[in-house]
């Protein structure tokens, strides 16, 4: 079949049975996710068969290390899927709520209902886990799904979407309501970001050329998460030991996630004191430290930094370290060179924390904790199908409210408008 | 100066000046406002220069009479500018609101900001006072705005900024928060619309053509309304004074605004009794109406609907009515058909009414009220900067709040992830 012919197909059935979702019961939706758990755990040796398939696949084309790691479907991982389900069908669900609701001078009380967006496409690379992580929380949300993932994840991600068919139908759901791209034909992202009138918002999960090309080209809003510059600004009278805590967490705890911090700024009065105890806490790490003139003034084994590194995600044990002479510098460095996705000042002067978080102009501003914490789950949002980098609709991390919108409802006694 | 280097340079200027709006006070940005409202009182006179140097070459280049009309700047006018900025300086100041704030099991306390959008880019057609009406909703909201007014506007444009920088400066904030486009070529249009490193978000103003190929072209996020094809659906067993009522307001009240009725759905079971009373009223008011079969069934006089019928935006004394089986059909019609603007239901069935709310996927869902009560003014937003048609961000009408997002804000004691 024509791959265009093929997505319109897909598009017009999600529309249809988006209507149906939308307008089902919490119970029936988290009924259809504990079904779907059930089915997957039932399938375990057919998702391992199809997961093989992939792999071998992926072996003979020569997929990297990291990109066949992130394709295996462990016995762990597939846990892991189970226990994602259970917690989304147990999260509170967003969609009818009714808020805001006042009386006006015409007598008409006006208020705002969340309702689902409707049709959410993702995109997504290797990892066949996102194909339920991401279908559950649209279903949750009342949204029906398209999924587009990597074509070396294919079978593996067929084999989990019949899961999801059968979770939705034991739940008098439509199977359509969540569809997999069961084709390996690039054509096919194209025509998803294209079809305004099937899709209502597509969600990139991937690098950032990826995401890049899908933003410029598409015709549908983007729910985009491009990458983490984030910073750790230890401001003068700061607390040295919990700004050394927390610039070597916000750094080391885990290097390839995007709230990583990948340059710390100092205030110019702590840099004699803290730098050293910071290069040797970095050094322990084996973290490659690349400072501005004043940092190597203190310390002098360090690299020279470039303007190229303001602006790096390194997502690696390397950081950049400048010193500056305090808040407005900081600020004004952070709005220049930030990717706009976590940023953290260390204080305890209270009005320039909270200049900081008016001024900084980022998804998540913080005082007085690693960048780190940036997540949904750790800002109590249940899950969360990614990081927004925007700042239309969501920003920061977005849990099932970023899937929803608010229309607004009109109750009336017959009042017409004069 | 090429057009792209001026286009440039008016978005960096733009977002330098929009970190100093966010940043300023809310005292600073209503006296900016207020010192326009003067400027322009004491600028009568060359507004009015202005805008007949406008007029003249509008004759001259034979403009329609309705863009005419749009075109000038009559005193009455003027006052109303005058009116707005005093109304949205009384306006409360939606940014800096802190809302949602809560404890985490981490210790963290997360909750949400409400920050402006930063650069807002207004594209609109003739009228000149919507260069007032945006940008003082843009400054209120702490944004920096660039307007790209009809070229046939450009002298009375170019005279309305002077006073709109006379009012920044005397509030000591940039006057580069406010700047018009002051070239009539027509590629600064495209310009403005694929920065997106300058320019956060687009709002056009203007017919559907304008509208579609800004939406189509736009690599920055467009706020954007379309068409309104309303509909009102009269249930089963409505009052039949109250359902006569409000079909005809919401028809005849005015026929150039989005949200005028465009088609009438009726219950098959009241149209017998109301179909009649309503010819009588539609035709008191010179409205056409176009019917289904089983309208003309009982209306024999009427003119038949064909499929374009239900998509039409009239904007015009002419009216579209089918005759349903009840509830599902006519959810299903609006479904279909609507351009998920505005619908009413006219009914005395709770659980109806409640369906309706939910399922019917537009913009403002409205219970026994007329659909004319769509717009900011009437809901108690204050002022609107247009009505959005769209999913993401904004639904319905678009004050202030529309103008701003959320970020996460993150309190801690030097709290780090483990």
């Amino acid at each position: 079949m024509d791959v265009e012919q093929y997505m319109t197909e897909l598009g017009r059935s999600a529309r249809a049975a988006s209507r149906r979702v939308a307008a089902s019961s919490t119970a029936a939706r988290n009924k259809a996710l504990l079904a779907t758990r059930d089915a997957l755990d039932g399938a375990r040796s057919r998702l391992a068969a199809a997961n093989a398939e992939d792999l071998e696949r992926g072996a003979v084309a020569g997929l990297a290390a990291p990109l066949m790691d992130r394709l295996e479907l462990t016995p762990g991982r597939i846990d892991a899927m189970l226990e994602g389900l259970r917690q989304v069908a147990s999260l509170p669900d967003p969609v009818g709520a009714i808020s805001d609701m006042n009386t006006m001078p015409s007598g008409i009380q006006v208020g705002r209902m969340r309702v689902p967006l409707g049709v959410v496409g993702i995109i997504y690379e290797s990892r066949p886990n996102v194909t339920v992580e991401a279908a559950s929380l649209c279903l949750k949300s009342g949204n029906a799904t398209i999924l587009r993932g990597g074509s070396e994840a294919l079978a593996s991600n067929c084999a989990i979407a019949a899961c999801l068919v059968e979770g939705l139908l034991a739940a008098d759901l439509p199977a359509t309501a969540v569809q997999v791209v069961n084709t390996a034909d690039r054509a096919a992202v194209g025509h998803l970001i294209t079809m305004p009138e099937y899709v209502d918002v597509i969600v990139p999960r991937g690098g950032k050329g990826l995401i890049e090309r899908i933003s410029a080209e598409s015709r549908v809003p983007v729910i985009k998460h491009l990458d983490g510059v984030c910073h750790v600004y230890i401001d003068d009278g700061a607390d040295a030991d919990m700004a050394i805590n927390i610039a070597v967490n916000a750094k080391t705890q885990r290097y390839g996630t995007c709230n990583t911090m990948e340059t710390l700024l100092l205030a110019e009065s702590t840099a004699e004191q803290l730098l050293p105890r910071l290069a040797q806490a970095y050094a322990a790490a084996a973290v490659e430290l690349r400072g501005c003139a004043r940092t190597r003034a203190i310390l002098p084994q360090v690299n020279e930094a470039t303007e190229q590194d303001w602006r790096e995600e390194y997502l690696a044990p390397i950081l950049a370290v400048r010193v500056l002479r305090g808040l407005d510098e900081a600020i004004d460095h952070i709005n220049t060179y930030s990717s706009q996705h976590t940023d953290t000042i260390v204080t305890r002067d209270h009005a320039r924390a909270m200049r900081f978080l008016r001024e900084v102009d980022s998804s998540s501003v913080m005082v007085n904790a690693s960048t780190r914490f940036a997540d949904g789950f750790e800002y109590g949002l249940g899950a969360e199908i990614g990081i927004s980098t925007d700042k239309l609709h969501a920003r920061g991390p977005v849990g099932l409210e970023g899937l929803t919108s608010q229309k607004y409802v009109v109750f009336g006694e017959g009042q017409v408008r004069t």
